[in-house]
């Protein structure tokens, strides 16, 4: 892909070429991104950040890759919006932000609404995740914490964990996985597993993956252990969601049980599905993959605008 | 007018010499909105943006055009103000924001709120808007864009189409324009006319306009074509609405069939009232507008700052 | 204290030399507050301000001193914090923001929830508000006040006037004021008055302080009268809260009866319980209040960051 001026929509836009580009540049962040250097690659570059959806996490990650390479930002977000949309379509919206700004972020509730900006927009868009579509950002810095982690992605074993079903993050990860050398296991409920297009995509790769409800058995072999919420709504029956939920919770307990040294990730928030007394086991990396976040928009950026730190 | 440290509050305040002024300021300031240059005009200036009613498409051209003049941005949007005010006046709202900001720009439900803010507030503030009161700045980029499409206002023909009893972005557009050798047509359902001390404004500066229903009249004379849009609650009467709906709407077709090569512009959002087909249309000047409001904007805060590019 | 890295999250942890270090670095400040110099002191650092009850007069004031020392700000209102939280643990919240910014500063509805963000986050945390826990900031900058405007805090009389029951603010003031000799004058009516552990403390300190209903009396003796709001929930009967309110409202009239010169604070918005009429007596000093906050701002982030200008 041509990085300059490109839009950043989804994961499938993404060869394997692409997404070493991305990491490679993302190590050279990583000074910036780890308050090390304070940056002026994006000075004299505004960026609109458009949170049609409010998501703070990935606002904030964007916002700080900006002004940490002394780049400026304008926000918008939630409720804000229906005064900027009054039922314009998004193409028109994509006019109006590109006479304000040199990049802009989305968030958004609907499938295909950041295509929708960029077709509008003349400056680079970058999809910070579209209903249950894509956020192919999210799948780049995972992909580049299992490389920061671990030296390599080629030759590793990630088990996905969870709600395989309705997890956009696990959908787009599967899908940038499949350029690399990695065999998946996919551990969730019957209810939850690991939607067919992404399994048919797979075996289309001859790439090795499993299923099994058994988080204990994928530990064994994981070098990833990829951690998901199950979400009580996707469950009619509470009983059901219980037991589940009770299934997939990762303590100290459990991995020293197991005896197991894999990389911990979880795309955040955490709420019951890792213990707290995880936090401090040194393979547990997932706040460290929000330092990553950071470092990986901070790429994207660069290559957007053509520019090297 | 002496813009040095001077409130924009409403249209009535600028005399022609004036507009000319701003004109002038903001013709210098296209390198900068157009994203050619990166300023810093405004370094070392704090501007407050406070939007009590959301309007984000002008707060954003506000805030843009701070920005890359390299000065400083603070925003405060729509609920949050419930906990700035808490009952307090607008004049000790006032009292407050000037202890922050070097500029203030607001938007605001109620007619008179600019003032109100200005009253108490030792720093320039810029009405983005109050009630169905004013919003200067709108028409001045409005003049821009008929002064930089065209190349003139003297002598042209401005054709207003749609609400114009309650389009506040016309009552200033016509005081603004009273201040030149133009004739006016006003194009609206007899329910939707142009308001009579507007007219007779209009009247007592010896400046011709005609009223008409008939939108394809219009466009035969027109040079400029301002189309508004006429929205669903002004009228009792559903059958109504759509019938009149239905006949201030602006296709590609209509415009070739005319054979007219008149200005088109809107003050955005566009729903209905202009076909996508019109786009492409040299004519075409209303997403140009967005980025001439960007201009402007950079050209006020020159002036009211004293500052020249 | 050992102010550089620090946490600022209650009165309690400033001793007198603390609150001299504060109002010492806020006087160098002042240039900077005032508009006259803008600085640099903070280039290079990021503020997030997570405002999760919104108090917009609270975050502007810290986000003006960020901005006019040359730092970034990134901010976070209200119900955009749904999306952040997502039922995560402040702690968590905490861990995420330390990777985005080089500061935290937070207000929220819950007692102790600046600590708890403060407890995961490795950077420094400012409390500016916690439910009716704390809020520090607001007495420094009351002190400041007193200090820049009288020249000296000890030997002065200093009488609080109205809801003494709830007030956060009065019960800060009156902790940082222990560290002084200062007799205080509580004025309020009897279902309003200060809580026994503040008088408690008082006493532990030999400190004098007085309990009376009567404004007027008080304002014979004090050097600083600081008016707070009696809010109408705080009172089951209608009447008695009408009765109450009427007692403590200060006019000029009233003012000039009394033929005081005393400084009159308070810590805004000011609604019925200071008359417009007397914010143009020289001892009016609320206004001036809120530039000192931005003062008082900047010399804690100078001070936690280990600055000086």
């Amino acid at each position: 892909m041509e990085f300059k001026g490109a839009d950043i929509l989804n994961a499938k836009q993404f060869n394997r070429g692409d997404i070493e580009a991305v990491l490679k540049m993302a190590a050279k962040m990583v000074p910036f991104s780890s308050k090390k250097k304070w940056g002026d690659l994006m000075k004299g570059k505004l960026m609109a950040s458009l949170f049609y959806e409010p998501s703070t996490r990935t606002r904030l990650s964007f916002e700080t890759a900006m002004h940490r390479l002394g780049g400026s930002v304008m926000s918008v977000v939630g409720a804000q919006f229906s005064s900027l949309s009054k039922g314009e379509t998004l193409f028109d919206t994509g006019k109006v932000i590109e006479s304000y700004a040199d990049v802009a972020v989305i968030r958004h509730s609907d499938d295909g609404a950041a295509e929708n900006l960029a077709r509008g927009a003349g400056i680079p868009v970058i999809n910070a995740g579209d209903g249950i579509n894509e956020h192919p950002t999210q799948s780049l810095l995972d992909l580049f914490t299992i490389q920061k982690e671990i030296g390599k992605i080629d030759g590793l074993t990630v088990a996905m964990v969870g709600d395989l079903k309705y997890g956009r993050t696990v959908h787009s990860l599967s899908s940038m996985l499949s350029h690399f050398d990695v065999e998946l296991i996919f551990v969730s409920p019957a209810e939850l597993k690991m939607p067919e297009p992404i399994c048919r995509m797979l075996k289309e790769k001859n790439l090795a993956y499993k299923e099994t409800e058994d988080m204990g058995e994928a530990m064994k072999w994981a070098d990833v252990l990829y951690m998901t919420r199950i979400q009580q709504e996707r469950f009619t029956n509470q009983k059901d969601y219980e037991k589940h939920r009770n299934k997939y919770v990762l303590s100290r307990e459990l991995v020293e049980a197991k005896n197991t040294k894999q990389l911990i990730m979880h795309p955040l928030p955490r709420i019951w599905e890792i213990k707290p007394d995880v936090d401090d086991l040194t393979g547990a990396a997932y706040f460290r993959q929000v330092s990553n976040g950071v470092a990986v928009r901070m790429a994207l950026l660069a290559l957007l605008f053509g520019k090297t730190p």
